[in-house]
């Protein structure tokens, strides 16, 4: 958790830079923090955060120099930052802290990259990254060792491609997108036509549009479409071992967790979250809003926004009082069988 | 869903390629095909298909200039190719206008060929492709670059490999097999015998072979047998995200749909589906005709054809009449409650 | 299953290798073995061995050589060594008739070693591999082709990792630890604090640690810690497509089937099991002994020992006549009819 070399800010300027109110606490606001901790172990020079009321009694203690909550305390060491969303601004004063590196700067002369394609001059290509023909590479972007990026794709401005990453061909990924190791853009969906003794191919011409922003987890798949084009929409997440199907469509600011998967065709309205290991079947459309639990399976559309879970999935109340009388049913057997021996001795 | 450059084929040489009966509509037959499309999207110069009533509305209409159907309907404009399977025969014809491509033909020269290895001289090697002792690489095959081909492993005729595909040591992959990105064939499989304060390993002696006409989705696992091999049978095809377990055996024309898996020495029948995120449990024989739904886990032998659903998966219609049961449960409790307090009240 | 070139040891020596007691039956314990089998397929010249009673009515008729086993039969023609857990013990002696191969030894010209870098010199780079500035690789560490060890990593003596393995940056592997092919040790994890219409990315600091004589399955995930690291312990086997979220803790000796996932924070005590597909939730603590059943998903603590199954788990006995009542729903639905139509009958 030590910052960054030369990373060192006050507190005034930590709040300016983050949109907070200042409450300075023992200090002038010129105390200098060099790192982020969580609160327990936070120590002198750290920037700390309370977010939840059960971290709150660790605040009159804490030996950060500085504290993001919601609401100044009275009598406080630490400087305090005010600001609206603790756990946000957490995150931006992380990110000054530590701030992505990338060594080996320039074009390894070990890379390879085809002809016609454009590799701008500011971009990074590490040894045996592969460029293929005609594609574009935007400034400031980052190929790893092993990354292949294919025919006619584009990566745009300030794109980190981390080892191994397979772009396919005719794919566009955006601005300021991260993914992560061995993930695959654009390979085929799955798509075949039984008959004749043989499942044909339906040849898979789609392409993969990755939006600015977007960050995708290691060894994920983002199939390409059949016919139509697969896309993740700004600013969307995605976790590891995810897989997103053939012509899927993916809103702005989605969350998917690690090893759920979106079948062919599927819509996910704009911050939509799916779980861990969780479903979403063919063409189906889940509203803005709509939050899935781990490991559920949506087998139809979901127009409303709120929490759905189980197999099917079904709003989240539905499914606890469902579980809730499962457990019960040795119980309700039995009633029944009382029920039963009590009119069998009713009877004359 | 512009055509290839150069693709180009009359209406009546369309038909006789597909085996379909040419009603030629307002033309001759000497009308020019130039690509694919869905049936709503389609425009003049496209072939289109309908294969089922729900788009059969849209025949009338379609700006297609020829259109694949089971019946041939009076009046229309278009081209009617009729055919006994219209969406396999439209599958075919995508194939015709939208063949794979492979640029950079030859064996680059920042490939690498371990001594002993025969590469065909037809085949294609990208820069970073790896080629190890003694393994066989067939005529036309293409290996991406950041290919693995382990030592004694055997890659068929005009079988692709995509970029960063392993294929581990003395595996056999056929003739016109399509692995998709990242895929790994023949790792270890997962066995210990635990014992003495650790997990001794089983060495995974077998090794994997994929036979002819197989495509294997991206980030798809087949891990190498135990002590038999893996096979995986003809034509049959693996979405993204699957895990066959070693000594798994698939029949011909399977298909496994993405994040699905079959733990060890599964065993699937020809034509067997399994859905997303389905499993199979060690050593399960499922019947030729099987279909698994989606995130259903089988913990059983399957003898029958049909469709299983759940956890454990039973037939589909049992799964169905207890999910519904399921959801009046609270209903069955009040009944039960009701009958508590008429007999509570009827006695004396 | 034939041995490797040279691999031949006497039953005596074999018996003394795997601290067995000998019963030599028709030989002088100078018999020949060469190979290992299972007991149904062996020959003479292999090892077999007797795990369960099902087994055991091969023990007469085995053409084996020699054959592992818990308590000694009279009047076998095969060497019996006499072993309290023959599972463990046949694993041990396929071990020795199956050693892994690594072949092309050295450092291949074609790996790239960034400067700063210390590489044993009886560690092997196969072409294409990748080391990062001021990594360490270990002494007879094998790096195939296509590896990727980024800047600060740590890779321990004599382990593996197998083609197109990425090991990020500052992640420490240990010794004799084995990793599959295109497997992912320490991409970031899932971690954004969603406000002001973004979800902003929590930096994830911390590293990954993987102790002594881990195997990790292909294509398998490891993510960095947000803060803390996520480590697994000594011993601990994961299969493949397993995915461990940041900040877990794996204890030693435990097992994590195939497609399995653990979300952040979960912790896991010594020799848990988690079976194929299953998933434990955030911060979720298993104590030692827990097994968790195939595509079950763990949503709180279990600090009991014991098998687990369901969604959400429960003690195994518990699903398995939940299961069963749930199956007889129907039936109860019938039962609760036949009593309100008696009850309506019964009355004036």
């Amino acid at each position: 958790l030590t910052a960054q070399p030369g990373s060192r800010l006050t507190v005034a300027e930590l709040a300016r830079r983050l949109g907070a109110t200042l409450v300075a606490g023992a200090g002038t606001g010129s105390q200098a923090v060099t790192g982020v901790a969580p609160i327990a172990q936070a120590k002198a020079g750290d920037l700390t955060f309370v977010a939840s009321p059960d971290f709150a009694r660790h605040v009159a203690t804490t030996a950060a120099t500085a504290v993001l909550l919601k609401e100044a305390v009275p009598g406080l060491k630490a400087a305090q930052l005010v600001h609206r969303n603790p756990y946000f601004a957490f995150a931006k004063a992380a990110q000054l802290f530590h701030p992505p590196r990338h060594e080996s700067p320039g074009h390894s002369p070990k890379a390879h990259v085809e002809p016609g394609a454009v590799v701008a001059p500011s971009a990074t290509l590490y040894p045996f990254a592969y460029v293929g023909a005609r594609a574009r590479i935007g400034e400031r972007a980052v190929l790893y060792p092993g990354v292949y990026v294919g025919a006619d794709a584009v990566i745009g401005e300030g794109t980190v491609l981390r080892a191994n990453v397979v772009v396919e061909n005719g794919v566009t990924v955006g601005s300021r997108v991260l993914v992560h190791g061995g993930a695959v853009l654009g390979a085929d969906g799955f798509g075949f036509a039984p008959g004749e003794g043989e499942l044909a191919k339906i040849p898979q011409i789609g392409k993969v549009v990755i939006a600015d922003d977007v960050e995708i987890g290691g060894l994920t798949t983002v199939d390409r479409g059949a016919l139509e084009d697969t896309r993740v929409g700004r600013g969307t997440k995605l976790d590891s071992h995810v897989h997103i199907g053939h012509g899927a469509v993916l809103g702005e600011r989605c969350m998917m967790c690690g090893q759920s998967g979106l079948a062919g065709s599927a819509k996910l309205g704009d911050g939509v979250i799916v779980g861990g290991g969780a479903a979403v079947d063919n063409r189906c459309e889940l509203a803005p809003g709509v939050v899935v639990g781990a490991v559920s399976a949506v087998t139809k559309d979901l127009p409303d926004p709120g929490v759905y879970l189980g197999f099917p999935a079904m709003p989240a109340g539905e499914f606890r009082r469902m579980t809730a009388r499962m457990r019960r049913l040795g119980e309700l057997e039995d009633r029944v069988k009382a029920l039963e021996a009590a009119l069998a001795g009713a009877k004359p």
